[in-house]
């Protein structure tokens, strides 16, 4: 690295981490939960301009920005009534650049600067008088061949990319991906909170969909059920190997099956009464997990986030606009009925993530560190980041041991970040690892198996790649 | 600093942190949030004696004496029934100068040091052989015309002392200082708990007596709201560009104009139902914004004590006697009423607090990374201290950045520990900075920007001084 | 230390926390909570074999390894419906020894090796390999009459060792102890939750039991409190110095006597309705909390353990297997009633432990630092650990200060672990200290003078041994 990434970055200017760094930053980057959009490598097309790659996609730079009086409308973000908004991606990069000092001390700052200059060759800093020769440079970048999705998959290192795509998704992208011939391994995942949440947007038009996408029916519980089955193992042939559930709580039910049953009856009628959007979310849970004991499928929970917190700017721009707030998160309770139901069950694994760091060492950590089926996903979202990341250590190693945890998930659509993100967690984990042994905790030859297991052997074995 | 206060207190023995900290630790005091009676700068006379300028004001201290077995009698808090207490402010500092050890790794004892000595030219620590002449030493300073308030103000670099006053006080001493023609700059704060909190004692005359000083009528929700606009305008007549609001909650309500009209009825008419107190405090936060959103009043919000915990304790002595505890404090949900009411007004800035650390990372830093109008206030009360600062850093930057914060605020009623305490808070923020250049994820001129920006220029702007 | 155990574990490589170290290491161990069998020094047989000692009986080791697989019954641990499970300890020690790896990072690791090497003077890593030689070695070693209990107690340094036992327990072995003329001390604590908490299995047939061991009745309230008073007596002959109360909050309750009786007689007769359990609980703190007050036993308040969470495996294997999970746990309002009863009577001590580490600054810490009758219990299970003790002392002292805390616990039944759980608290504490020197936040003698005072002091005192 150069000027603007700062080659001792994390892991400090000498010594352990140093060397633990050296033997997995060019390990391959397994990347099984994120959010890219799977047509880039179906298609193939080069990434239109600098702005639309890095700014408009990404809810952490746009949240930063409005928090300090800019609007979403000038940079480029769509709104729902279809009012003009700024199209001109340099008008948009030079209003980011001019506010770029706002990043000092965020994960932001440092995965782009680490883009700008591993990525782009680039080594002046951003800012107000750079923001045109950035532009320019990006944009030229971009023209070229070399920075197609294609070209990019293959210099990032990437043994597998998971997508994520929803319920109803026809994964036409991941099949042309497929028939091919490209060697890249870009797998989806199975996220049904479309067709789990009865609050959410077109609930009854989604299962009516799901009927015909299955060629089956969602009229009863057993049918809706069935319909679940089915597009998991179309998921599974696009390469999925787990799920993913985004709920608002960790709540978990495990109902008679007669009750479960009413509950869908009543929902599918238009008859709910309060409690049950809850109470059916809950119920899926266990159901999903009972499947994935069934099929294999690697099962992801990502509770505790209050969406669209914001109602004026959902109702303007829609989802996703950085105004998804974290809130305070049970696990113990929460999670009982599935347990129960399915804990120890040898053949399923859950993977557990929180927004809320007071859960890691009170709640997470002893759950995993007891339950077969448990492990911990990596410090997530507003948790991914240097501190983050070193608390998720600090609050869940003691308890739950490393072989309970997963390794990263870049969780991003900001595909050009990828590498800058693997990039931090590595560092992160080896300046952990390299504590360990200056504290007399770890044996040095232990620490340099744990970098590498960390970095490549728990995503493989967590995610069943 | 001598042989009480370490001159590497924070910054450590050598390096960036001590070249940051020696460029802002002669910038002037920016003060505006405080305790401090404005009646020391109206009369300017002078201090009575150490044990009361000191000791018996200070909660912090009395709490940790009273833990440890020490009676509130024989410290010189005066009871309310009038039974004797200790009048002799020597015996009251000699056992507290008994118990100085109590003190260790607490922040108190490190404000104390750096007030003896700086302030005072103590050199030896204070312990029970010491007591009388550290007493003398300070009894003489404060007999000195150097040591009145005024001096003391001027001494200190302050370039601005924001003191807090309740919504009925006739605000005499503020307008003696503007009269006086001395230079000072000393502000109130509009702080108006006693007449929005239906269950503060003596709301109802509280109300009547809001009439009579605003010439208005509260005997409608109408008039009271306007009542409250032409209390905000004479105390911003007064200097105050903030107003301050210490609830049990963050919760706040937007109510229908009828609806909260009704509320008021009902509360005014001493009919209240049960919930009607703590719907009325959250109305009354929303109102309170808008309020500030029009007349450009920097709204604080201090939620999250539980006030006079010791019944006991506040029959016998009253208020703020060390018994207030922070309780679990929610702000995703409890503040949504008044941000989507107001919360994307470009002339609102809402400075939260808290007394809860878990909220920092999960739903503070979050929640001020988006809204345009939240700005993070400073550590607060009991995480006033180096540990605590250093978390409120560690666990809001990353999503927050800096600029979504305040600077400092003393907050304090021991006017003698001004400087001790900013200069703590600039240690320990140059302490952080040239942690993160170390790390790799500052550039160090962006640190010596910050440093400044942190101590003078992020307090005056965010109270807009 | 050798190879096993890091000579500079946590103290780090040099200077002054070392030289803190050097003054405690070898002061004698005050074991005043802890779950070691009485029978053992009653009798003082030799202990069986290495994997009934060191592994069947902890349930740190087994919830490792059951996370990751292994099951109960290949440990050795009985069923409860008699099902045949592995009774071969050597074949238990090697599968143990083949996920020895799984520990790297967890305080149990720690506390083994330095075991390991200490006690058994073993150098080579457990592992794989080297199971049968450990094990070999071990069995070696328990064959000495060296390694018998009350040796092992000598060598050990032990002043005092506390048992818990419950209030039905026939106290035999502490009898048998102090009837033998051997000269160590160990003493009993009294732990009533089988008598204060209707939830528990057979409760009405314990509160028959407690009557006949009393001597007096249990059919009326006074019967039963008179009964406690009488059990606590019979206690503190056989040692007691302290009671001991586990529930799962810690909630208290203040009620008039009357409505107490009739909670009483509800419950007595079967008739309890719902949240009468709960309120009895509470009410027994107080309870207790008063007894306390009058006979001057140390009350410790052990809140926030979901018991037996699987129950798959409670109805398995019984209780304390490996899945109690910490809960999220209030104690602001939860302990009002007791503290407004008695938390200013002098003769009171009452020791909060957490499970849940949220609660240290913002809960546990301002009411130690303000109620004379409070202290903190170290950091408990879960967060007995490095990390966790460091959080401890960064969480509390600021507020609560040195001198409401009472030192170490060491709350084991792995009896051969003893001296490694102190040792590592001393290590933690020294670094700490060293940490608010080099910090310039304490002075150097104090910092000497409160290693010490951490080491014994405080928990002689507290526990008023």
């Amino acid at each position: 690295m150069g000027k603007l990434s700062a080659d001792h970055l994390i892991i400090g200017r000498s010594g352990l981490a140093r060397a633990l760094y050296d033997t997995v930053r060019d390990l391959p980057v397994i990347s099984p939960h994120g959010h890219c959009d799977p047509e880039w490598f179906a298609a193939d097309a080069p990434f239109s301009d600098p702005a639309n790659l890095l700014i408009v996609p990404d809810h952490y730079v746009l949240r930063m920005l409005v928090s300090q009086g800019v609007r979403l409308e000038d940079m480029g973000v769509a709104r729902r009534d279809g009012a003009p908004v700024e199209t001109d991606p340099r008008a948009i990069w030079r209003r980011f650049a001019a506010q770029y000092h706002l990043f000092a001390g965020t994960p932001t700052r440092l995965w782009l600067d680490y883009t700008f200059e591993t990525l782009f060759g680039l080594e002046t800093p951003l800012g107000p008088e750079t923001a045109d020769a950035t532009y320019d440079r990006i944009a030229a970048c971009l023209a070229q061949d070399g920075f197609r999705p294609r070209a990019l998959f293959g210099r990032f290192g990437i043994e597998v990319l998971a997508t994520t795509e929803g319920a109803l998704d026809p994964l036409e992208h991941h099949a042309a991906i497929r028939d091919s011939g490209w060697g890249g391994r870009v797998i989806t995942t199975y996220r049904p909170d479309q067709v789990t949440d009865p609050e959410h947007e077109g609930f009854a038009g989604a299962l009516d969909r799901l009927a015909e996408i299955t060629g089956g029916e969602t009229d009863t519980y057993a049918g809706y059920l069935e319909a679940h089955r089915v597009r998991r193992a179309q998921f599974r042939a696009h390469g999925a190997t787990a799920t993913d559930h985004g709920h608002p709580t960790a709540d978990t039910a495990d109902l008679f099956a007669s009750d479960a049953a009413e509950l869908y009856d009543r929902i599918r009628a238009g008859r709910a009464e309060p409690g049950d959007a809850g109470l059916f979310r809950a119920q899926m849970l266990t159901e999903m997990a009972r499947m994935s004991a069934e099929d294999g499928m690697v099962m992801q929970i990502h509770p505790g986030s209050y969406r669209n917190h914001n109602a004026g700017v959902f109702r303007a721009f829609g989802r996703d606009k950085g105004f998804d707030v974290p809130t305070r998160t049970d696990y113990v309770t929460a999670l009982r009925p599935l347990l129960n139901a399915v804990g120890m069950e040898p053949n399923l694994t859950v993977i557990l993530f929180t927004l809320d760091e007071s859960a890691y060492a009170r709640e997470l950590a002893p759950l995993a560190g007891a339950y077969p089926c448990l492990r911990l996903g990596p410090a997530w979202w507003f948790h991914d980041s240097p501190e983050g990341m070193r608390r998720f250590r600090e609050m869940t190693t003691e308890t739950a041991g490393f072989y309970n945890t997963v390794g990263f998930n870049d969780d991003t659509r900001a595909f050009p970040s990828i590498p800058a993100r693997h990039d931090m967690a590595r560092r992160v984990d080896c300046a952990y690892l390299a504590g360990l042994v200056d504290d007399g905790r770890l044996r040095e030859a232990e620490a340099f198996g744990l970098a590498r297991t960390l970095t490549v052997d728990l995503p493989r074995q967590a995610y069943r790649l």
